[in-house]
């Protein structure tokens, strides 16, 4: 009889749960709702009972789940505890030992989204076939993760691969979400992008198809500078080389084989990547030159393929 | 009867050789010189005598030696093989291949001397007690040694931890030694710290007890600064806000528990240590703001320790 696992990508609004076949094949997804209300209780029972459902469906026996892998939007200890997840509505929460006394499953791994999106990637996504891996997400802001050896580096405080808000620019005047300032984040994630975008066209009256918007975002700059927009293109330039500059300090700390760039803004595709490659090889150690880069593939999936994999 | 190992420590001018128990106690150690005519070839030849000849005077059997750990001063892959080592003159070795033909010895194990020197720090030196730690070796370059949940982070090209050579300065018009630019090690090394004060001193003809030197260093720089010396406390100043942003980018990306500081430059005390730890927090990503701090102990027994703690 085959085994079974689950992947389960916990998000601020929706809970996405995969059932996987041990040998790591989807079998089936589903979604449901992520009901934050009264400090996010109801989070871990609805997941349990989903669990539930879909073991009886498909007629799983406990004997025959290999376990639970599940990511949650905030700082994760020891691949077991959650401190404080504001998106959740949680403080500090062992969810191993909750989810293991609701479902009664024992193999039960629980990860920060981020790097474990970086650890579906490795594995059946834009990183496959490596097993030392850097993943930047430039979404609504800007997360990472780290992979070592295969296994996810999540830190001693669960700030692992916290890249977002590493400091890039010194003599930054404007707060980061994290109250601080200079944070790479600020320039790269897609509202960074959209505030370079309107800086750059309040600093020159030069024309530019970008000042046709009412509401710049970051995936118009991209567009506009595909098509030839010169005020466009040395924004794309601006913001490749931070990131590229960025990924290079990264190299130098953690070496990896590939860099994986993901979320909404590397719809973007080879622009983005090759760009970045460019100011990446001109600033990085020797050793790390040749480091490739990817696009992510498994688009909102790769939590719960990274999430399975931790128990697979 | 004891069981014993080998933590061996070879430099660009000697090979410190320590015998330890297998319970960690150095038992015995000495030096022989690095011989590094013909390309180098004679260095493992020498090492493998030495092995025999205190295993002969310590009447330990090959049953009862657990191995060797050694550490290189170039990058090394997969515990293995060191890619081209210049301070040696040697090529791309198969060291461990090499080294148990030469003395017949199984269990051996080598890595990147900074790499080393930080896990002698974490097993029995500054960095007692913790398992992620960080340690930046601030000497006439800057090295730098990653250690993950007790192992070192060496790096898919061999240049993990390789911070001295991260991006500092956007602006830099000097190189660095490796070819770059704007690295840490051109400001925070021996040599970088002597360059800012000269820098410093041109600047402006403000009284300091520095300009009566021919020939400044970082060590008349750090005196200075204690003795109350307006210009040399702005220098160390300078140097240990760069120093403390730049460890908190990387604690951005792999979290340590620890960071400890070594190498000639950490003599300074805790002026270094304190006035680094201020500029880090101002950086650091809130998670990681009460990072410790703390000065190697080990000096140039570190690489020692830490060879052999790879083998124990």
């Amino acid at each position: 009889m085959t085994d079974y696992a689950f992947g389960i990508d916990l998000g601020g609004t929706t809970v996405k749960i995969g059932l996987f076949s041990a040998a790591g094949e989807l079998v089936y997804k589903h979604e449901i709702p992520t009901r934050k209300e009264d400090g996010g209780k109801h989070i871990l029972p609805d997941i349990a009972e989903a669990v539930r459902a879909d073991m009886e469906a498909y007629e799983i026996t406990p004997k025959h789940l290999k376990g639970i892998g599940l990511d949650v939007p905030g700082p994760v200890l020891d691949d077991t505890i959650v401190n404080r997840c504001v998106n959740l509505g949680w403080g500090r929460i062992n969810v191993v030992e909750e989810l293991t006394e609701l479902t009664g499953i024992r193999n039960i791994r629980v990860a920060n989204d981020a790097n474990v999106a970086a650890l579906g990637e490795m594995w059946k996504g834009g990183g496959r076939g490596h097993d030392d891996l850097v993943m930047v997400t430039l979404g609504t802001g800007v997360g990472g993760g780290i992979i070592v050896r295969g296994k996810i580096l999540g830190g001693s405080n669960g700030a692992g691969g916290e890249i977002g808000h590493m400091l890039v620019n010194d003599s930054e005047t404007v707060l980061c979400g994290c109250g601080k300032k200079g944070h790479l984040e600020q320039y790269t994630s897609a509202t960074g992008i959209a505030r370079l975008a309107r800086e750059a066209l309040e600093k020159t009256d030069r024309p530019s198809a970008l000042r046709e918007y009412d509401k710049l975002s970051a995936r118009k700059v991209f567009d506009q500078a595909k098509a030839g927009d010169e005020l466009a293109l040395e924004i794309v330039d601006q913001v490749c080389r931070i990131l590229g500059h960025a990924l290079a300090v990264i190299a130098c700390v953690v070496d990896p084989e590939v860099i994986v760039i993901g979320g909404g803004v590397s719809k973007a595709g080879t622009i983005l990547t090759e760009t970045t490659a460019r100011y990446f090889r001109e600033a990085a150690f020797h050793a790390c030159e040749n480091t490739e880069f990817a696009l992510a593939e498994l688009g909102n999936d790769a939590g719960m393929y990274g999430a399975v994999k931790m128990v697979l």
